[in-house]
């Protein structure tokens, strides 16, 4: 039984009191829309995650900085095309002029506007451009126009992805909904804007009234089963940002960690987060499988998660997955150099329902039958480390061809 | 001035008192040579190094108790085709035989003898055609068998990888030879063999007599000169080795520390592990482009180190050189996410003579003369992350198509 129900065509803008757009500034020589703007006709409580990166781009400087003092904001300015990452002392005035610029326009005050990039690091923001989306994207806010903005953030993805959610909280409706770029391919058509960054932005909203903290705690806990649990290719953007925003739109009464229906807001807004992550990777550049790597029996989850990330990131084991080579010598190999525990007599492999490794040897099971079960565009790989009760889940795809493609093709 | 000099045509069996040989044992379905027989005709001082791999190979456990043992050696048996790992305790039985059946032929104790393996992991040893193989090789062994060694550990390397040079000890003529294998990419003659495995062989040997003590020191300082400092795609086998001989037939007095050619001894070891190690990223699978990549600036040389790993094995970044991309903002990225400290603000990145980076930003040399820099077949980039002294060097290569098609290639 689930407490939350998900909505046809859900959005950021499925959530009352929420407006979005998504214009062509003109960043992308593509023509494609490339800046995105989000409001919320009250001020909403924000929680927020953002990269670890040391190179962390101007707009999460920012963001970071508004973020901690703690205070409502009203509305986010996300552009594609331009990550305005390395771009010193400028870039940070660029960003805080987009974020006055907006505030101007949408007669809020500066600090209460959040601000994105993602594109090429190291090139100045055309800030003429900039100003002139977002003046665009200002005057086209409306409340149906949440699937524009998932598309305005777009880089290398394929689709846009985007849902939303509703659950009862005191008794009566309130949504969450979401929308997410990255890891996507670049397509043909947007190659001639630049070579492809693979930063990952979230963006959760929703009409119920959440205290601040309870709504940090949410984000917090979806992480592991959502944004963190994903990897296509290793690299972690200098831009990567997770922002959740609640305007209190539907009326409840706060929800914190005390409320009744604060389990069910934490399950729908973890549903919500972990779709968009899942979708990401489906999504991912070159992607042809879907690999959900679960590690377990590792001394402690971080070990399971250093575990399942090597494994996930070994160049042979994702081109094994891509040639649809059930070489299971490649997987234990990655976990032996990962540098977690393992009892290497009791290590135990599945692929899917398949035994494949027993007592850290061949299972025995005809080759036929692997190659069956990891053919697929979906499929499971468990890998049991024999030590103890730790586990961990990541989310990752394989290496294609087309993955070197399209990030080797130097735009011209 | 060096002092040493490389000689034409060199092999481990250069210095005096070694003999090898190389034949078909029929684990390569290709019929290429794929066992390997290295002898002395006297006892020998030898000095190791082994995976990290928790998964280490049968091979690898049995020769780790002959080098803690702590005796001189007479012959080591490689074979390709076959890692001998994930081979439980079977495996370890048939390293074992290796040793005693070639012990038994050239009439040394078998804990004279050891053991290496290279090829797929998971597949347990076709001992009888390796006993056939060892058969073989021992009739075969010539001081002319250097290079056919070479040839026969080879699995997915285009090239043997042989070399020698002399220098003087004691005012008379020794000789240190080498021979590897690894990193290599299938031939698609090799690849009906089954699909790759990276493992990189290494051997040194010498004629000068060694302090054993002394010859361990000089092979440790040279692994992060040579093959320490290599990676082609980041996974680390778990059948690596490294192993260094000295049988005296030169009959020089022992080098030790306080040997007044020991410097000169220790140089010419390096520039041999160092020059293997080299050719080895230069024959990597698929590569097209070598890069010589170094970070300066670094807290101390273990940061420098985990910063140019990050680099080197960023899949955004060696599709980029593959590509012939500038695309600096990738190597910061990788930088970034390293986890190492970084003075942002100082930050200075060079491709050859190039500057690139300067405080963390563009420099603002034209994008055309930092192609010009990068489309190279090798190239250097220099990171300074300006925070300390610490530094370490990488070589490391492009991924291409190639290495996906090698390695997702499902054997038939």
């Amino acid at each position: 039984m689930s407490v939350f129900q998900e909505m046809t065509d859900g959005s950021v803008t499925t959530p009352r009191g929420w407006q979005a757009s998504g214009v062509v500034a003109g960043l992308k020589r593509s023509g494609a829309p490339d800046l995105a703007l989000l409001m919320s006709d009250r001020p909403a409580a924000v929680a927020a995650a953002f990269t670890a990166n040391a190179f962390a781009a101007a707009p999460v400087q920012l963001d970071r900085e508004v973020v901690a003092a703690g205070r409502p904001v009203r509305a986010v300015v996300v552009n594609s095309g331009n990550a305005n990452a390395c771009t010193g002392d400028r870039g940070l005035v660029d960003a805080r002029e987009m974020a006055q610029f907006a505030a101007g326009l949408l007669k809020v005050a500066p600090d209460e506007v959040l601000v994105s990039s993602t594109g090429r690091i190291g090139v100045p923001m055309p800030m003429a451009k900039i100003r002139h989306g977002i003046e665009l994207a200002a005057a086209a806010l409306s409340p149906a126009g949440g699937l524009r903005a998932a598309e305005a953030i777009m880089t290398t993805d394929t689709t846009r992805k985007s849902l939303a959610v509703t659950l009862t909280v005191d008794g009566q409706a309130v949504r969450i909904g979401g929308m997410t770029k990255g890891a996507g391919m670049i397509a043909p058509k947007l190659r001639p804007a630049g070579p492809p960054q693979a930063t990952m932005l979230a963006y959760l909203t929703t009409d119920a009234a959440v205290a601040p903290a309870f709504l940090q705690q949410c984000l917090n806990r979806a992480l592991d089963a959502s944004f963190n649990r994903i990897t296509v290719d290793g690299d972690t953007s200098t831009n990567d940002t997770f922002l959740a925003l609640a305007n209190g739109a539907a009326g409840n009464r706060p929800l914190d960690a005390a409320h009744p229906d604060a389990a069910a807001f934490q399950a729908a807004f973890s549903h919500v987060a972990g779709r968009l992550a899942r979708e990401m990777v489906l999504d991912g550049e070159g992607v042809t499988r879907f690999v959900e790597l679960v590690v377990t029996g590792a001394r402690d989850d971080e070990q399971a998660r250093r575990c399942a990330e090597a494994i996930a990131n070994s160049l042979l084991v994702k081109t094994a997955w891509f040639g649809g080579d059930p070489n299971w010598g490649r997987i234990l190999c990655a976990a032996g150099y990962s540098g977690v525990e393992i009892n290497t007599a009791k290590v135990s492999l599945d692929y899917g329902t398949v035994p494949v490794v027993r007592g850290g040897m061949d299972a025995g099971t005809p080759e036929a039958e692997q190659v069956q079960a990891i053919k697929l565009r979906e499929f499971t790989v468990a890998l049991g480390l024999g030590v103890g009760s730790g586990s961990f889940t990541v989310w990752t795809c394989d290496l294609s061809y087309e993955y070197v493609k399209i990030n080797a093709d130097y735009h011209t």
